[in-house]
Parts: C-alpha cells; structure tokens; sequence
C-alpha cells in the first residue's frame, strides 16, 4: 500500500537514529506537541488519555492504601526553598521565578514549585499537634516546573505532569515501610499497566534526592539500551521536619519531629512506555494504557448492512468493557485508515466487510506482532478480551527479553569500558562504595549508578574499579 | 452537651456576621488553610474531596458530549497575552509574570496563565486544516492564576482550581449550541450534584468575559442574599480565531476562521456550596457531593459485639454503593463525635450502642433538618439509601425556597434603592440595555447586572432607571 510506505518512511528508522525516530513517532501519532515557550510541551488529547489512565490507576491504589488528595499553592516563597539546605542547593538553579504580580513588584521573589516539599512541611508545621493525627499519608496531582537547558517531549521538559506523596510518620521504620510500599506499587503499576520490567532499588548518595535520606527508583530500559528512572520513593528522615521545625507531642507527651517521606512519578512514564514497546511503525500501546483498545474499520462501508453490523458489533464490544472507536469516515479508505490506527499503536483492528458478514467472520489484527486471524463474529467479544490480556502478557515478556538481551556482567574496569563503548545495556557490576569509584565511571563512560538492585549477587569479592573490597552490586547504565 | 456549645461558640453565627461565620465554617471544619503566600488557599483532603466530587460528574457529561482531555503550558508568552486587545486589557492588570529561569533573566516575560484562551488559539493555528477536523472539543483541568487584592478562600483566591473547555466549530450557530449546551450541563451539575438552584442567562456587555461575543452564566443566592456567579459559558464568535489567525478549509475548498466557545467552573463552587447550605452549626453538605455520606459512631463501644456490628453494618452501607466512615477512637466521646461531625457536614449520622443492637435497631440523625429516627439495622442499607435521595431533594427544595424569599420584583428605581438598602437579594427589573442606567444602578446601590435570564416577564413598559422603553428583565443583586 502505499500511504503505508509512505508513512513508514517519514518515521525514521530506530535502528538508524533513535532519537530521531523517537521524536518523529511522537510527532506522527498526536501525542504532544512543542509550544510557543521554549521547553514546554502540549500534551494532545490522544497523549492525555495516556495519563488519564495512569491517574486512573495510580490514584486507585493510592486510596485504597490509605492516601488522600489535596492541593498546595503553585508558587513557592524564596525564603521557603531556602530552608533546607541541600535542598536549595539542589534545586534553585532550575527554578522559574515570579517577580510581579500585575504592576507591582514583589517583595519577595516567588518559584514555580519545582517540588512541594517546602511549602508542605510548612502548613504540615502550623498543622501536626499529636501523635494521633499521625501518619500523615496525603498525594497531590499538579505539574512541576524545572528549567531545563535540553528537553524532549516527555523525557525531559520544564513543566511536566507529574502527582508527589508526601507523608509523615512516628517512627523512621514506618517511614522506610511506606517509602518501599509506594515503590513496591510503582513497580506493580509499571508490569500491570505499562507492560514494562523494572530494576526497583537505592539510589548512590551522588544520585539520590536533594534533601533525602535514601532515594529508591524504579528503572526501565529502554530500546536503544539506555535507562530510563521512572519513579522515585524518598525516605526524608528528619531532615525537612527538623528544618521546618515540625513537632508533635508523642505518646509520652514528649516533642518530636516526625518521619517524612515524599514520592513522584509523572508524565515521563509515557516517553518510557514508547521507548520500550513502539517500533519503526510506530507506537505499540498495551491494551490496558491504550486509550482506545480497538478499532473497528469497516470495508466498503457503504454496502447495505456493514455498518449496523459494525456498529453492534461495537456495542458488543462495549458491553465487556473494551474501549472501542469505529472509524466510519468516508474520506480515507480502509488502508488509509489500516496505516493510521497501526501508528497509533491501537492494539487490534477488526475488518469487517460484506462477505466477513456474510459468512459470520470477522478479520482481527494484532498490533504488536502484526499477526492477523479470521474469528467468528458471534464469539468475538469474548475472544477480544482474551487476546487483549494475551497481548498485554506478550508485551511484557517481550520487553523482559528486550531487557535480559540487554544487560550485562562486568567484572573488570576494562570490561565495562569496552563493552559499553560497543552496546548500550544494564551492565551489573560490583562497587565498593566510594564516590571517586562513581565519578570515574561517569566520567570514562558516561554510564552512572542507576540503583543498587534490592536483588543482590556477588559477581567477585572487589569493586571494579578500584579493586578494593566491595559488598554492592549495582547496574550501570548511561539513561536519559 | 458541653463540647457542643463549645463548638457553637467558635463559630460566629450568620446572622451576626455572614463573613466571619463563613470563615469560621471553613477553618473549623478542615476544608482549607491559608498559605504563606498572600492570597493563595492550600486546599485540605477533606475540601479535596469535594472538588473531586464534582470533577468526577463533570469529567463524565464533557466526555460524554464529545470532549477530550488535554494540556497546555502553564506559562504564556507576552506577545501572545496581547494579541486580542480586550483580552489583554482584562487580564493583564491581574497576572504573575515570571522573568528568571534559574540564574538567567528571560528575553520575553511569560505570564502565569490567568486562562488559557490565547496559547491554545496559537496552537490551534497550527494544526487546524480542514473543515474534516471540526469540531475541537477539548477540555483542560487545571489551576490558574490571577493577582486578586482581597481574597477569601474559594470565592476569591489568586490561584484556583478549574477546568476550561475549548472548541472550534464551523458556524456560529454551532458555536452557540455548544456555549448553550455546557451551560446546561453546569446548571444541571449544580440542581444534580450540589443541590443548587441556579438562573442562567446572558452576561451584559459589561460584565462579559474580555474578548467574548457574548458570556452565559449561572448565578446562585446565598444564605446572606448576595449572589455569586458559579459558572460561564462564551461564544466567542471569531474574536480570537481572527487575531490568532486560525483558518481551515471548508466544504467548498474555501479559507475560513471557525467559531469559537470557552466555558469554566471553578473551586468557588465550593464557597457557594458552603454559604446555600451550610447553618450556625456548620457545614451541611448535600449527599451526593459529600466525600463521607454516613458516619457510624458506636456508643459504649467497648462492650463485646458493639465494634464487631459496627463494622458490618459499615460493610452492608458499602455494599449499596455508601461513602461511609465508622470513627471507633477510644480518644474521644461520642458526644464528642457527634459535634464533629455535625460540624462537618456529613449528611447522616447513625448512632449504634449494645441496647440498639439488642433490639435490632439503629438511631439515625439528619444533618440538614437535626431530625432523629429510629430505624431496623435489618433494613438500615435501603432506607439510608433513600434517606440520602430525600435529604438531596429536600435540600434542593429549601435552596430554592430559600432563593424565592429572597427574589424580590421591583418596578421603579426609588423601589430598588430603598429595598437594597435593607435587604439583600435577587431583583428582578426592567432594563433598557444600555451602560449609563447600569452604571448609575452599581454605583448608587452596590448592585450588578447578574443576567438576563433565559425565562423572562415582561414586568413593565419601561426601564427602572431612565424611563425609557425597555424589554429586558435583568437579575440584580450585590455579588461576591
């Protein structure tokens, strides 16, 4: 066909050049587009209902564990974000400042939140009295803004979607269980709902959160062999309660600081979910995300009876809970049509001409390996729903052997050197510990410590760089 | 009860001083905070939940009707703010300009988007083509902001919460269905979920939206006979779609600029929600939007059984589909409790102690009208449902009530001054349309055109100002 070669041509290649045919699927597909401000980006209708139903998921698990919503101003005094120290240091540099409001000048400069841990601990200050009111388990849905230099739709923007949990506990045990609880439900949210495997696991002091105690991470890799961080968990300590002085009388009517933790995925999610699973195509979306999940296109749509039977058999399909769209337009023909939804990654088309109708079949195309298998009309709402659960099993495993494909063991220096000049991956190695190890590393390679994998091995006895004795596996990669 | 009065007494009643009642209800009763930024409310889970409430219903009739989600950049660009002239002149005096990225001042100021009419124009223009495409039917839900000099929290704050809906249409007849058909969605929200009565009709030139054709709105009356506008709905005709440049081809393969409608609620419906309903003991909310319908308080709860009943009447509340809450601290009283929750509004409170379960029976209060019954635990799911379907009604009803009362007809403009002057409320009256009379009318006494309402009376021949012939009846009312 050739509207196919067509489109196939104007996306590139991944083998030819990832970046560009990462950016020319987002561009193709109507996920997003760049704005009038430099670095911010608009996220389309079809790209929204992406993050609707990562909401959707993720604000499910959250109140079911016991997490309520609210909303904290936008904008951030300065001498707020001043308040902890590594904080500031961590942030200040990327922040937008509002210095007017209409005419006037401020008196103090104001940021656009780039997190909201300040201006939360101080109402959670004015708020906290006892124990009782404890654990604190409260999430905001927002955007953040952070000034980037270099940006890319999705993976990397100065204003991103994003929700941030913020809680506060009695005990730091407490805070460590919810930090690991929250991360244990990004993970679970990543293999139920995206398809995708992650490396979960502890951040390097170098890479943790500015104002953390310990940073945990959920990690995807992507095609091209390069990370993606998709989640954070932070246990905080005390080091905010303590810096915005908030108490509580405990059980023995002693003043204490509480426990704090904070976590955050955002619209980055989606820029991973495409670098895992599309192809030169372009996109493949697993059923569970897919904002639709099936279309119906109709041949020679104006033949007496193909179109009431498309539309009852999308009624059917709506009745089990399938998110369908049949594409009726007469203005594109069905290959037309064929070529568009399979871009868009909608998991399966169902043909249906006059003599599929005829003889009770219908046509069903699989996007992710493009299989297609004449099934019987009558049964198709059920066998579906199958095949949808079916694909969404596939796409994760494929992404797993994606991923194993991908990750390596390294025991010496000079492996990792050589090897990751050749072959983007997770390279598993053992480090000692130390930052100079670290900074070496990154500084030779490119590749940094994406986490100390909670599943430990013990590759040798020694870091590989320095030989020293080392007790930590970590997996090494360059990331986004 | 001693709490009770304790709690009475910190909330000033209406009739002493409507506005420090209506800040009292909302500090006591853990709706919303001040922030440490001037003008800007943290919103608290329990007032959350309520905005939740009211997304969830209006997310589900804009989708229903064909719209989309999407996402537009916070920040917005001078040139584009100025680009439709009485646009710029309305928000321009009102928004927050950010001027730094990081350490570095920026070439061009953004503004902190007031509402979003001008950089989705801009994009608009950009991917808009043909007549094929039309209508745009999408919707942001977002916070704004707009530099207010004296807020409240709610009803006037510089930063809230909202959604704003943008569509393109062919026609302008199109344009005014769509803005007509939102407005009833908004005014139906208000009758179905928060159980207001509204009047809806047209905005004047003056108190239109900056850069409308014509603003519909939706104006309720509060307990203190002030009005407060709740919701508007623009035609907008090719105000901005000219100065913006958004052209497409239509059916004849001509160049054409579409019409255009904008329309938002916002968090104010929470101030308006609080001030129909709400009494001297605090808040009342109607069922339906309430985030907890049914408190279950368990007397002498220490008692072998009395828990274990409690949580299964809980269960059986559940299982019809009731938000229910069961508060079993051993911290406080149930006397204690009932004020609390009275406070907060909760529609109804069922007391269960270990005689009501020996005799198979449940008490349980109204919040709206105090009443308490008696009612068999047997039955208890059904008959709570339907008391909440009552209590709704009924709420609605002396809403309505309340508003009549208060709706007052007058015929000449010494009528007016001197009723105004002694009791608020709506005024209908005859207008002739033009600016002087209504200028004269806020100046004198305070109040403004709210609408001209949909359903008109022809109270008289002339206009109540000058004299002059007149056909339209307008609402007046001082507002919030």
């Amino acid at each position: 066909m050739s509207e196919n070669k067509e489109f196939v041509k104007e996306i590139t290649k991944m083998e030819d050049d990832f970046a560009q045919w990462y950016t020319d699927v987002i561009r193709k597909t109507d996920l997003v587009d760049y704005s009038p401000v430099k670095g911010f980006m608009v996220i389309k209708p079809y790209g929204y209902a992406i993050w609707e139903n990562i909401q959707q998921y993720l604000d499910k698990k959250f109140k079911e564990t016991g997490h309520k919503n609210m909303y904290f101003p936008l904008l951030i005094p300065e001498s707020l974000l001043n308040k902890e120290k590594e904080h500031v240091e961590g942030f200040a540099p990327e922040v937008a400042w509002v210095t007017h409001g209409g005419d006037n000048e401020l008196g103090e400069r104001l940021c656009v939140r780039p997190t909201s841990e300040t201006i939360i601990c101080h109402m959670y200050a004015k708020w906290l009295k006892s124990y009782r009111e404890l654990p604190y388990l409260n999430n905001q849905w927002c955007s953040v803004v952070r000034w980037e230099k270099a940006t890319r739709p999705f993976l990397r923007t100065s204003e991103f979607l994003w929700q941030e949990g913020h809680t506060l506990h009695e005990t730091q045990e407490e805070a460590q269980e919810e930090t690991l609880k929250i991360l244990k439900i990004y993970e679970e949210m990543a293999k139920e709902l995206l398809a995708i495997p992650m490396v979960s696991g502890l951040k390097s002091e170098k890479e943790k959160f500015a104002g953390a105690e310990a940073t945990y991470t959920i990690e995807a890799l992507m095609h091209d062999g390069k990370a993606l961080q998709s989640g954070t968990s932070h246990n905080l300590a005390q080091h905010f309660t303590k810096a915005f002085d908030i108490t509580y009388l405990d059980r023995a009517s002693k003043l204490q600081h509480p426990y704090h933790t904070s976590w955050g995925v955002s619209t980055r999610l989606i820029g991973g979910l495409i670098m895992v699973h599309s192809d030169n195509r372009g996109l493949v979306l697993p059923p569970r995300v897919a904002p639709t999940q099936v279309v119906i296109v109709p041949i020679m749509q104006k033949k007496p009876g193909v179109l009431d039977r498309a539309y009852e058999l999308k009624k059917d399909l709506e009745a089990v809970g399938i998110r369908v769209e049949l594409d009726d337009s007469p203005n594109y023909s069905p290959g037309w049509k064929f070529n568009e939804y399979e871009m868009k990654g909608v998991p399966l088309r169902i043909e249906l001409g006059p003599r599929d109708i005829e003889n009770g079949v219908a046509m069903v195309a699989r996007r992710d390996t493009l299989d297609k298998n004449q099934m019987e009309l009558e049964h198709l709402p059920e066998m579906v729903s199958e095949l949808l659960e079916d694909m969404h099993q596939d796409m994760y495993h494929a992404a797993l052997e994606m991923r194993e494909e991908k990750t390596y063991t390294v025991k010496t220096y000079n492996a990792l050197v050589e090897s990751i000049s050749e072959k983007q991956g997770f390279y598993k190695a053992m480090w000692c510990g130390c930052e100079a190890c670290e900074a070496k590393i990154k500084e030779e390679t490119g590749a940094t410590i994406r986490c100390m994998p909670f599943e430990q091995e013990q590759l040798s006895e020694t870091c590989i760089v320095c030989g020293e004795k080392a007790d930590k596996m970590v997996y090494l990669a360059k990331a986004y």
